[in-house]
């Protein structure tokens, strides 16, 4: 038995008018942090309010997951756009965001960026910079969730900003405690009893198998759950109650 | 000489990416209470940044225009949604904006439907139950602009919401005291002598001459200027002038 | 053993982006005719280049299913826009769509409106106008597809534009053999031996029975089935093998 | 005197909706070749049909600028999108306006890639064979119009595609014949007298003077003005006239 504390965080509300995509109601019961889609690559007004006041009614705490504003592509496409302009669409997405979670009696208490923003920011500086001076300009207290060792995590940090780095349970990770990339064969731990067990290790110990057999550290505050793939719910279940079961508190970092 | 006090209200930050549209610099000088563009039908995040950061610099009151996500039409065409999901649009535009006016050290200070939704909101009682439910929602204590004898004024009334109605200096008015369709000639006064002679009385007397000839009563707390046709800045700097050389005080309602 | 001769029409490629929607691999293999999204209330470019391959490829007919510009409300909302405007919209997406159409070796062979214009068109003859005028414009040798006695029929008729009714199997029909509203309780009809057996009767029949118990006449020379429900395409290939087992040859009117 | 043949070519049908941009009108007196937006950075399908009906009557010849889906970008922001969605993205901008084009009783006749696009196909091997691709599947007759030296060239020549390549008669040149970026001082050549003299020297004699003095050779088939700017239409009017007086044809590569 060990005194370590994990949180569980997911994307939430990726539908969009008639399509849906995430299991929300499925996932608020499994995490206690709500990455919530803003209606830049996905959700539209009602999926914003049915999200944030279910995740309210559940304790769940709600982070505006901001991305580029690309439906067509679901932010999964860097866009190479102007930092300013950047600034100013994490700064609209947080707050509309934030409307709904204030009617529902909560706020929004996080930032993380999502796909290929999420990706961009961790080596393109001048982007990164464009999400902390959104943060900074929204509300400096809000934490900003994402991977250890990328300019996001670095320039927030300079900036005062609270920093949660996150660990994926499902990913292969390098010698060096970096994602394996996607394209590459391996990249995603597919067997279910693997993630949990890897699950409870990232929490517990702090480490993970690295693809070349090496042990890495990674001491996650959050661990991110997809919620968007076939079995992702069920998948999402198991890691809670390996977690619980290695007696590790799950509660949210904000 | 005499005590009246009116608002002046124009509509601002109604550009989109590339395409700018009102001129938001010129009218800021002239107006007391700024109907921002929230995105839906025009304002991208980098617009409504822009413009709510002149504004609070110059005092002039920030309110959020709300309108139907129709890029294409403009919100000039009524779309006959689901007022549940109407509702949440128009939260979602008044939390962006309010973010981007607190960020400029402000706050939105009223709603003010646009386009089509404005003119459904006069007599469609389920939309205009909407929008009322939506400022319900989002903050009480926002007032709302619109036409006198509107579903939209009524029901705000009904709700508690503050409502203060509007008039229109250079339209035509029936001697009911409704506006001249659009459709019907006649019904945009275009000489500005006139114009100013109408806001003039409008302000100082309660009244105008409609189309019959008869004097009706128009008791507007707010006066709408128009910004985006040619030669609206000169028209709003001469009404402007045109009411202060009559003694006219020119305060926000808000 | 007749020898009627029917088509079955659904709508395909209603997804976009990361989100799918209809089964359109499944529908191919029962439908003689395809609607087609052509991307202004669903369907991206990918949608519309992978439907019109795998029809052409299983000699599926062609139709472009256009709608309103509206992906949040994924078509079905009313849109009151210029008639001058929506003749325009309507020829962009047939043309859209045939440039696809035409890279697979087909073409497009006949339209259908979807959802709200689809409903609208039946009365508002302005609107139906406007898509007679579209079709007219771009290839007046195209069919419509449509309901029995509406505006678009009646206009496409006069206009020298083949017209091809259609009837709902699993809908509830009026004693005038019209469509029970769908707010009206019972509307759908849901037990699957129910549809089956409804629409071998109207094609080899042409008759249906009313919710007042009354036999009314349709004539249907295509059958919509729907393929965005869960169970639909089960449903789907039941009417198929019923009306093939009641001596139905199906064959596509265009 | 020369009998030296140039075509001048303009980006045309720029706005949207309520938005106006550049001065079709206008540009249809000065150009040959008009490269009309799609309506994925610009152009809604009202503006597509009204510039292919003007530029049909005036015997100017159609192209289709085809640009990344960004409204709020204008198509000038890089996306790192998936080259087999660009081969869709781009295969449907050009069939959509060719059925403008063909009720305006013309045709596309040509295809050129706008802002971001253009730029990433001069080096962007993977997005150039998309643009290709799509040429190659729509039709192959289709000549492509960019820069001399560019990927997109040289992989459209590999594939049999007809290739244009372009000068640009108010930008400044380096040494290599290319341009200079427009985030370097004098990238832009304002002076009206001497864009004119450049434009006639660069039809007549195929060369342009480069920011270090140095003489480097330009043959382009077709010269490309500026319509977004103010002033851009009288210049466009003063280098047809220029062209004119040097005795160099101007007429369509088309």
């Amino acid at each position: 038995m060990t005194d370590t504390v994990i949180d569980l965080n997911s994307d939430l509300g990726e539908g969009f008018g008639v399509w849906p995509l995430t299991d929300d109601e499925a996932l608020l019961d499994v995490v206690t942090s709500a990455n919530v889609a803003c209606g830049f690559h996905a959700g539209d007004p009602s999926v914003l309010r049915r999200v944030t006041e279910r995740a309210a009614e559940r304790g769940v705490v709600i982070g505006a997951q901001v991305g580029y504003r690309d439906l067509a592509g679901f932010g999964r496409r860097f866009i190479d756009m102007d930092p300013r302009e950047l600034v100013n669409d994490v700064i609209y997405q947080i707050a509309a965001l934030d409307g709904f979670a204030r009617i529902a009696g909560s706020r929004v208490r996080y930032v993380k960026p999502h796909g290929a923003l999420y990706n961009a920011v961790v080596h393109h500086t001048a982007q990164a910079e464009a999400v902390v001076e959104a943060i900074r300009r929204y509300d400096p207290e809000l934490p900003v969730l994402g991977l250890p060792d990328s300019e996001l995590l670095r320039l927030a940090g300079e900036a005062g900003i609270t920093t949660v780095p996150e660990s994926f349970a499902d990913r292969a990770y390098t010698p060096e405690g970096r994602l394996v990339s996607r394209r590459e064969p391996g990249a995603v731990v597919h067997e279910a009893d693997e993630v949990v067990k890897r699950t409870v290790r990232m929490a517990t110990e702090g480490t993970v198998t690295a693809v070349d057999g090496s042990v890495v550290a990674v001491r996650p505050r959050s661990l991110c759950l997809h919620g968007d793939t076939e079995g992702a719910v069920d998948l999402a279940r198991r890691v809670r109650e390996g977690l619980l079961e290695a007696g590790v508190t799950i509660r949210p970092f904000a």
